[in-house]
Parts: C-alpha cells; sequence; structure tokens
C-alpha cells in the first residue's frame, strides 16, 4: 500500500493518477537520464525530506496564502479591477509571487490529493480571469500602474517573468491537480507572447530571464510548438548589450545581455537571472540540441560551481546588485547567497543531471537543498530568509536583506513562494532512469515506482539520511534492470551488501554503484565523518579557516550554544582535534569539536605582531548551518578560523 | 626669500596676503591645537606633498574645468537661464562638482596667485549670478527639472549639501583670492537657509550632511552668528527617523537619521555622509561646546578608525549603499573605499586634531592622504579611482565603481573635484600651534612662517619624506617658543639631533617631541624599514596574510612587476623573509621580498586539503599603493598571504 500523505484529518484517498513533475522533456534522444513521473515518487512524512514536505504543506503554503493577501500581491490584481482602492504596493513582479503559491499549490495536490486549497484556486482564478484583457495580456503592475506600456520597458516591468511563473503555475496545476482551467488562462498569455515574441514577432526578451524555461515546460505539457520556438527565440536573441533592453546604470551584465548566451561562459550578473536562464537555455538544449548550447551551459556550470558556490550551494557575493563576483570572491559575512538563486540552481542542476548524467549535479542538488534552501526557513515553515550569509557578526546592524533572524515576509517576496513550490516538488529530484537503470539520485526515505521497462512494483527506501549514511533499499516487486546508487563525492568511503551479502570492493563508476537485476535488497553505509573543509586557495575571504561538514550537511557554529563562552567570534578550531559527531533523536546530530578562544579585544586595528595573545581551550558546538538563526540572535560562523 | 610657488612663466610674484585655510575656527578656548593661516606655510615643489600640489594645478585642476564641460555640470546650470538645450545630465547633486572645483581654485590662488583660472571664474560667477533665484536659492537640479519643489524633498534632492558646497567654495576664494563676489553670492543662499532652516525656521536637514560644516565656516569667515546657529539647529534636529526626511528603501542609518548625534556613537550608514556630518559637529563642538557633541565625535572617531578603516586610511566596504559595515567587516577586494570618504575623513580628523590634539589624528590624516587619497589619482593627474580597493583579483569584470584603472570622470563625479580642493589646501595640514609651541604634524620639505608669539621668521622643513624618514628643520629667525615633532605611531625608532648635539633618549610625550626654544637646527631620523603589518584577529577578511608598509606608505604587488611571474593571486610572503629596501631616484622606494608560488589551479573549491600544493620561491617587488594601476592591468594585492 502506497505512502498515504494526506492530512490526518482527510477524508478518503482520491485518486492521485500519474502525473509529471516539473521537468518533463518531450524530445528524449538527448536525455543522459529521464525524469520519473512525480507521482511515482513518494517521500515518507518521517523521513527528512518528507518532514520538509509536510511542514510546507502545514505552515509554509498556507502562510504564503495569506501573505499574499496582506502583502498586496493579490489587492495589487484586484484594484485592476476596481475591487481595491488601495495603491499598488511592492515590486513591479509581486504578481509572481501569486503565481509561485499556486504552482506550489499544484505540486502539492499532486502529492497528497489535499482539497485544502480549492477555494484559493477557485477564487484566484476567478480574480485572474477577470483581470487578463482580452487578447490574454495579464499584469496588475503594468494595467494598474502603467496603462498603456504594456512590453514597454522589457528590461524592467517584468512582464514576461511575471508570465513564466503563470505558466509554471498552470503546468503544476495541469500535472498535480489536472486542472486545465489555469492552463487555459496561461494559454491565452502564452499565445500572446508567441504572437508579440515568437519568430513571426518582434525580437524581444525579459530583462528578467524566466519564461524561457516556462514556455519550453508549456510545450512539454501542450506539445504546442510555437512555445518552444519562442522560447528558443528569446535565447537565440539575447546578448544584444542593452540595445534591445535599454541602457541601465547596472550595466549589461547585471541582465546577462553582455554577449550571446553561445558566448557567455562565465556565471556572472544577478545571479538568479544568470541561473534561471541557463535552465531555460538547458532546457531548449533538451528538445532541440545545439551543442554550442550544451557546451555553454556546461562552462556556465563549471564556473558557477566550481568558482562561484558557497559551501553551502549558495550562490551571488555581492549584496550591491544581488550578483555572482569575480571568480573566488566569496565573502562569507556579506554573502548575499540569495535564497532564490539556490532554488534556482537547484532546477537547473536537475536539468544538466538530465542533459549530462553526471553524479555532480546530484551532489549540487543535494548540497544546495540541505544547506542553503534549507536555511531560508525557519523550524516552524513561517519565517524566511532571503539573503544567507555564513557568518554573522559580533553587533551586526540589520538591514531587510541582512537581518539576524528569518522575517515573516519581505518587500521583495520572492524567496518565500520559491520555497514552497520546490519543496511540493521534491520528489521530482530523488532519482531518474535510463533504459537499463533507476538511478537514486537523492537519498530520502521513502518509495519509488518502479518504470515498467525496469521491472514491476515499488522501490523501498529505509534512511534516517542525512542524520547517518544508511540505506536499506527493498525492491517490493520484481527489478528486471538495474539500480544505480549515487556515491556523493564527499563520502570518504562505504559499505555495501546485496541482498545480505557484503560486497567486497564495490565499484564506483562516474559517482554511482551499479546493482544488478533481480536484486530484492540494498544495504549501503556511506561513511559519514564530520569532516574539516577548507576551500580553494583563492577564496581569501576564508583563508585559514575550515568549514565542519558531515556528509552533505555544513555547520556552524552558534553564541546560542555557547552562552558562557567567548564570543564566536573569537574563537578558533584546534587543529587535528576530535570531531565528535553527537546523535539528537528527531533531528540531525551535533558536531563537538575542540576551540580555543582569543582574547583580541585590545589588538590594535592594525599592527605588527610579536606576541600571540593567550589561547584557552573552549569546547564547541557546531549545529547543522540549516538551523542557525532559529534561538536568540548573536554571531555565527560557518567558517572557523584555525588556531 | 619665501618659496615662488606660481608657474614657471607667471609675471611677478603678486601679494599674497596672510589668510586662513579651510578651517578657521573664532572660539580659540576650546582648541587643543590651533591652525596657521594657509599663507604660513608653503611646500617645497620638490617636496613629495609640494610635487602633488603642482601636479594638482597643472593637470587635474585644469582637466575637472573642463570636465565640467563636458559632463553636463556647467550646462545644467546653464539650461536654467535658457542658454542651453541640453537635458540635464547626472546626479542631482552636479552643481557640487562646480563648487568644488570653484574651491580648489580659490585655494589654489592663495598658494601660488595664479591668475590662469580667473576667466573660469569670471564666467561661472556670471552664470551663477544669473542662475540664482532673487531670494537666493540655487539649484540647477531643482529650478531644472523640478521647478516648485524647493526643499520639497530633503533626502535627496541634495540642495543643502550643494549649498554646502557652494559656501566653501565662497569662503576659499574669500579667503585665497580676497574675492567678494563669489561671498556675496553664497551668503544671498545661506541667508535662505537661515531663514528657512535657522533658530526661526522650520526644522530640517539635508538627506547629504555637508552644510553643517560649510555654515560654520561660513561663520567663521563673516562673524554672521545665524550662519552658526542655523548649523547647530541641523545638528540638533537630527536622528528623527526619517520622520522628517522621509521613509526611504536604504533606511535610516544611510541619512545618519536614526538616532540624534549625541547618541550615535558608532560610524555607520553612508560613509561619506557619516564623515562630513562628523566634521561639522566637530565644527560646532569648536565654535560653541558641549561635552556631549565632543564625546560622540570621539567615539566616532574610535568606531571609524579602530574598527571600520582599511590599512590604507579608506573608509566604506560596502558597495551596496555606499557604507561602512560592521565592526571589522574589511573586505579587500570589495572595499568600496571610496576617495571622498578618504578626503572627508583627512577634514574630519584635522578638526579632531584642533578639537582634542592627539597625534593620532594627525597619524590618521596622513595614512589617508598618503595612501588612499594618493592612490585615487593617475600619475599623470588626469585619471582617478572612486573606490579604491586593496585587492584586484584576476579576471577581475569592471564596472564605473570597481574599474581596473582609473578613468577620467564618473557619472557620479563627486571624487575628482574633491581631490582638487584637497591637495590645493595642503598646507593647512602641515602644522599647528599652541601659546607655548609651533608643532608639526605632517612632514614635508617646505617652509612655515613662525607666529609671532612664538618667534620670528621661518621654519624650514628639508625632507625626502615620506621616501626617507630624515626630517631637517632650519629657523630662520628666531624661535622663542617650543618647537613639537611629531613622532607617527609607525616609527619603531628615531634619533634627534638639536643643534648639532645628538639628543640621546629622546622623550616622546603624546606622540610629539620637543625642541626647547632658541634652537637653530633640528635633526629628526625616523626609522623607516619596511614592515609587514596584520589585522586585528577579526578582520576574517584578510587572516593569514599581512600588508608591507614602510613608514606611513603602504605598498602593494602588482602583476606589472611580475610579467614572467606566477599570478600575484597565488603568490605568498615567506614568513620572516627579509624585505629590502630599494630606493628610487625622484620616487618612492620600491620593496623587494621573498615569496612563494603555489600552484592552485587544480585545487578543488572545497576540500580536505591533505598535502600541501608545491610551493616555488619567486622574487616580488612592492611598489606603493598609490601608485598601482599606472601600467598594464592585472591582479593587485596590498594583502599578502603568508605562506
Amino acid at each position: 500500500m502506497p505512502l498515504d500523505l494526506r492530512p490526518a484529518d482527510a477524508g478518503p484517498a482520491p485518486a492521485r493518477p500519474a502525473h509529471a513533475g516539473p521537468v518533463d522533456p518531450r524530445a528524449t534522444g538527448r536525455l543522459a537520464q529521464r525524469p520519473l513521473p512525480a507521482s511515482a515518487v513518494r517521500l515518507d512524512p518521517a523521513g527528512h525530506l518528507g518532514r520538509w514536505q509536510t511542514l510546507n504543506a502545514a505552515a509554509t503554503l498556507p502562510h504564503s496564502i495569506a501573505m499574499l493577501e496582506t502583502s498586496g500581491a493579490l489587492p495589487n490584481l484586484r484594484r485592476v479591477v476596481g475591487e481595491s482602492d488601495a495603491e499598488y504596493v511592492g515590486y513591479m513582479f509581486a504578481d509572481s509571487d501569486v503565481y509561485k503559491v499556486l504552482e506550489a499549490v499544484g505540486w502539492e495536490i499532486g502529492r497528497t490529493g489535499t482539497d485544502a486549497f480549492d477555494g484559493f484556486l477557485a477564487d484566484t482564478l476567478d480574480l485572474l480571469t477577470r483581470v487578463q484583457e482580452d487578447d490574454g495580456y495579464l499584469s496588475s503592475y503594468v494595467q494598474g500602474t502603467r496603462p498603456g506600456e504594456r512590453f514597454a520597458d522589457l528590461r524592467w516591468a517584468h512582464e514576461l517573468y511575471c508570465a513564466g511563473h503563470l505558466i509554471q503555475a498552470a503546468v503544476a496545476l495541469h500535472r498535480g491537480a489536472g486542472r486545465d482551467d489555469y492552463l487555459a488562462l496561461a494559454r491565452r498569455y502564452a499565445d500572446l507572447l508567441v504572437r508579440t515574441f515568437g519568430p513571426e514577432g518582434r525580437a524581444g526578451y525579459c530583462g528578467h530571464p524566466e519564461v524561457e524555461t516556462a514556455l519550453v515546460e508549456l510545450y512539454r505539457a501542450t506539445g504546442h510548438e510555437p512555445y518552444l520556438a519562442t522560447a528558443r527565440r528569446m535565447v537565440d536573441e539575447r546578448g544584444q548589450d542593452l540595445a534591445l533592453l535599454g541602457p541601465d546604470r547596472l550595466g549589461a551584465h547585471y541582465f546577462q545581455d553582455h554577449a550571446p548566451v553561445r558566448e557567455s561562459l562565465e556565471a556572472t550578473g544577478h545571479a538568479v537571472r544568470q541561473l534561471y536562464l541557463n535552465a531555460g537555455v538547458t532546457d531548449v538544449y533538451l528538445e532541440q540540441g545545439d551543442d554550442r548550447l550544451l557546451a555553454a551551459v556546461r562552462a556556465q556550470w563549471d564556473s558557477a560551481h566550481h568558482q562561484k558556490m558557497y559551501v553551502t550551494g549558495a550562490m551571488g557575493s555581492r549584496h550591491f546588485d544581488e550578483s555572482f563576483g569575480d571568480a573566488y570572491e566569496l565573502p562569507p559575512d556579506r554573502a548575499y547567497a540569495e535564497t532564490c538563486a539556490a532554488i534556482a540552481d537547484v532546477q537547473w542542476s536537475q536539468r544538466m543531471l538530465l542533459a549530462d548524467g553526471g553524479s555532480r549535479y546530484a551532489d549540487a542538488v543535494e548540497r544546495a537543498l540541505l544547506n542553503a534552501v534549507a536555511a531560508s526557513v525557519s523550524a516552524d515553515g513561517r519565517a524566511f530568509f532571503y539573503s544567507n550569509p555564513l557568518h554573522l557578526r559580533a553587533g551586526h546592524r540589520e538591514e531587510e536583506n541582512a537581518p539576524s533572524r528569518r522575517t515573516p515576509w519581505y518587500s521583495c517576496a520572492c524567496c518565500p513562494p520559491n520555497i514552497a513550490r520546490l519543496v511540493a516538488s521534491l520528489a521530482a529530484y530523488v532519482a531518474t532512469a535510463t533504459d537499463d537503470a533507476l538511478r537514486v539520485q537523492l537519498y530520502a526515505a521513502g518509495e519509488i515506482d518502479l518504470p515498467a521497462h525496469l521491472g514491476t512494483g515499488t522501490v523501498r527506501v529505509g534512511t534516517a539520511y542525512p542524520a547517518d549514511g544508511r540505506v536499506r533499499v527493498d525492491v517490493d516487486g520484481e527489478l528486471t534492470g538495474h539500480l544505480e546508487l549515487r556515491v556523493p563525492a564527499w563520502a570518504p568511503g562505504l559499505r555495501l551488501s546485496v541482498d545480505g551479502a557484503p560486497v567486497p570492493e564495490p565499484r564506483v563508476v562516474d559517482g554511482y554503484l551499479t546493482v544488478p537485476s533481480g536484486t530484492r535488497r540494498v544495504e549501503l553505509d556511506l561513511d559519514m565523518p564530520a569532516v574539516a573543509v577548507a576551500a580553494h586557495p583563492r577564496v581569501d575571504a576564508v583563508r585559514g579557516a575550515v568549514a565542519l561538514t558531515r556528509g552533505p550537511v555544513v555547520y556552524c557554529v552558534e553564541q546560542a550554544d555557547h552562552p558562557d563562552g567567548p564570543s564566536v567570534e573569537d574563537v578558533r578550531l584546534r587543529p587535528g582535534g576530535a570531531l565528535v559527531v553527537e546523535p539528537r533523536a528527531g533531528a540531525l546530530p551535533l558536531i563537538r569539536a575542540q576551540g580555543v578562544a582569543a582574547e583580541t579585544d585590545d589588538a590594535p586595528l592594525y599592527g605588527t605582531r610579536t606576541t600571540t595573545p593567550a589561547d584557552r581551550p573552549v569546547p564547541l558546538t557546531a549545529v547543522p548551518y540549516a538551523e542557525w538563526g532559529n534561538r536568540a540572535p548573536g554571531p555565527m560562523r560557518v567558517w572557523l578560523p584555525l588556531a
């Protein structure tokens, strides 16, 4: 019997027909890995990711729906049709908050069959239908504050960006909830985009890429090729050095408009824009090919992940323009590390996994998901970080995008509903398939229906991962293909047994273990010691410091665990000191480490050091970075200087 | 015979009557040190600072005047009176560019008696007089683009900021050139400010402090107390959490409006705003007293200089809002370190020196002047840095405020003319006096007229400082008071001889050596070894790195000196290796150091390091930071990681 994921007080389980998740390529020729149907993967609510989905459904989603009202996003739409006297509130892309919540609802209905959001869906559809103009146009910002300026400011008005999120919401509601009403609404807008910016229309693309990946998904959901052709044209046209978008003080790089996509090999400019664009380019490649597109996104991926990624998987080093920095420019204290950038990277890396098949893509998904994205949500699911620094300084002065604790919403509220839609769709990231094998990409307690060509029945995954590295896989049925299990790059060693028999020297090929057909049970035990990780020598900002990690989880040291100790600003890690993993019931373990405290208050700002300040031993407690900021504010550090 | 500072082709030396420099307090009761008349100090054109003044007069000033035309600053004014059809160009404070150039001209005429700028002065006065409204109001931005909105947007319109620069220009032309025409024009505006914002007017102050220090100077120049009272009221009213200025996404700290001045003890928000405000508060204190004001600026000074100053004397850690960061947040690569902030700190620290008398203030002036400010000008005097990073990364992507080389002008052109006015007035920073003593604060070849109460005649300073630490002082006349010589905090040792006789154990009291009256000749030899300086342990961004310094001069390593070597990104300094000072003719010495190069290209972004990459010896050449960026672009570092 499949896991019942409905709320405890729900009625009988509704039929949840097989449906696709957020990436469902039509062209299969170029797929190194194929996604599974979203409905084929069910996460156990008792597992690490399943718990998060439950919290997302019970807290983050209802909270977000409520905030759409109080933040002004829904009233912005109502005022267009004369149902609100309020002023337009927030940024020009406020509509996208509504759409991302709708998308989350779509995946959530697909996940659990819940009807809890049906009223919200009906009301919002009614509202959007009335706001939408006859030809499909829909933008509460332009209609409500700049009437007559339709598509007049592609650089900043975010109309195509919002259209993209509307399309993604409609696709999610189509796939997850089987609704075609939102799809019809979104198609009316998409058809307008085709007429306006498609192959027969004018050259034009959005200042904030996002619609490209959405149009490809709409093509996938409908089979209507002009959506794909329009996305393709936007990708092909991009890179005109603001000739089309218009001059801007932030410069062409900010908008990824400095060079054509095929020549743009370095992750640069506004991080979320770059990463959404890369997702869209990868989608276009998946459907249509073009080796130069693939080469470009591979180079982009290497640039982003080998030179510009925080150890938490976060991206975007600069507050100034929410942008990637130079290579190796990764300050922990002023990390911008926007939640949406981490989410965008998860979504893009998943597409790269399908296109390219390497375990490094799943490693990146895991790193960002369990650290940068996980940290962006409070323990109660109702408060969020927009930026995700790796170091909170003593005496830090808070600003909206540099707070000391999570806040319930933001004036630029792109992140909270983005979390909701990602978490509701996590099943999509768990496993992929080829002609020969089911490949488990993320370890999460749950079950996976075997694709028909690989067997019958269900693969059940039992694990407390990432609390520990033991993963048990039971085939409840018959496995006629192979089973492939990812061995993360962080794993220093492992033990494998198949049907109870230890495999003496398990062979890891390209990051995966292969288990033969016919297997009934696999036990994988990934070594998961606490490890001190150092950064590339060019990451000047963390020179002489290490980050404590265990498996995929990055840790941090918070003042809250050292109430009587020295300031976390002044602690150092004793090199070579034992790192003790201390399990906690129902939570990821702590790491206990040996530190020393330096007395630094009297040191001059600059001077020649002739003596080392006296150090005294101090026990250190590190908690998963994802948990930081849930207690009393105070200094926090991921990177611990070595004594 | 005094030094003749006129251009070589100038006519007979005009009379240059005694005149004050940029800070000339009326109330003397609170002065720990008194400024000398600007005309009492003449810098030798062959000396380090004198050369800079010559370059400033020959290149920076004429270049700036030309740029006022091409940048649109003068056309902005002309269009108000129908003499230009151009659109308004640039920021709302473009008028201040004109005023700062005028101020520079005022000090330059006082310095050399030049008539080279008389045409510019006449034309500009004529233009300003016609633009000025009957009641004194003058703002090409508001008059030209927002007519009727006078003083309606104190937060952003910069009217009072521009008025302040107009006033400072008029005071400089009054003192330096003996002109009262500009003073009359400025007073018409100042009188309007008194009526509008003075004790009888409405509460109001500028979003960008500057007018406070200017109004105090206008009071000093005219004796008209309402100017002082208006400045005082602006200081007293400030800190209403944007209630008066209006809400802004940058927050109250940005505008130093989060707390009353007397309670604002941490340097915070926009750096130039904070530092100009502090100068104005110090000026108000100097004239009127109020120990709480003095306590506040002392705390501000400690905050800025002991926790938030770059080793170059620059301030402002963040590009996002050009602001101070948290304490010890001092990234070298993304240092904003605006030139204007360093200049503002020089001006404020000089006022603190007068109020408080400690050598630390002169140390700070020297550090900022010889490093951060000096680096902002190219070798030819015609190109400038706005931000002054301490690390340029390999593959750095340039932006206007993060270029790899200096540029001739900026869309926000506050810095270049600010340099011009500071350099033209450098004489003001060289020496101060008390009832008992002439105190030499900055060592620069030149001559200082003895104040009448301390003797007759002139003190001649002969030195190549900071090329070396030898300073010879000859009294050409009779010294009836003492002579006091600053011993910079960086000096590890010194030798002193008085009238040819070595002083066995020279006694340094509060940072100064005292030489008795009647002395004819002093020879001071400050030890000036090359030294590796480390930062406070909380300055995480430069952990494990040192900066090479010699005397007051900070050095850097540029790729241009290592054309065949490894990337400057990958060099390390060998701890304890010899630092060899290599003199250069007509320039500050080089430092030769022993480095090693690490091969880092293959290192993963994050990983456990089990082996150290092979290092190979590489000779390093360091040049004064002020010289960087004058050759081929490439990586540059002030902070050198230790091997």
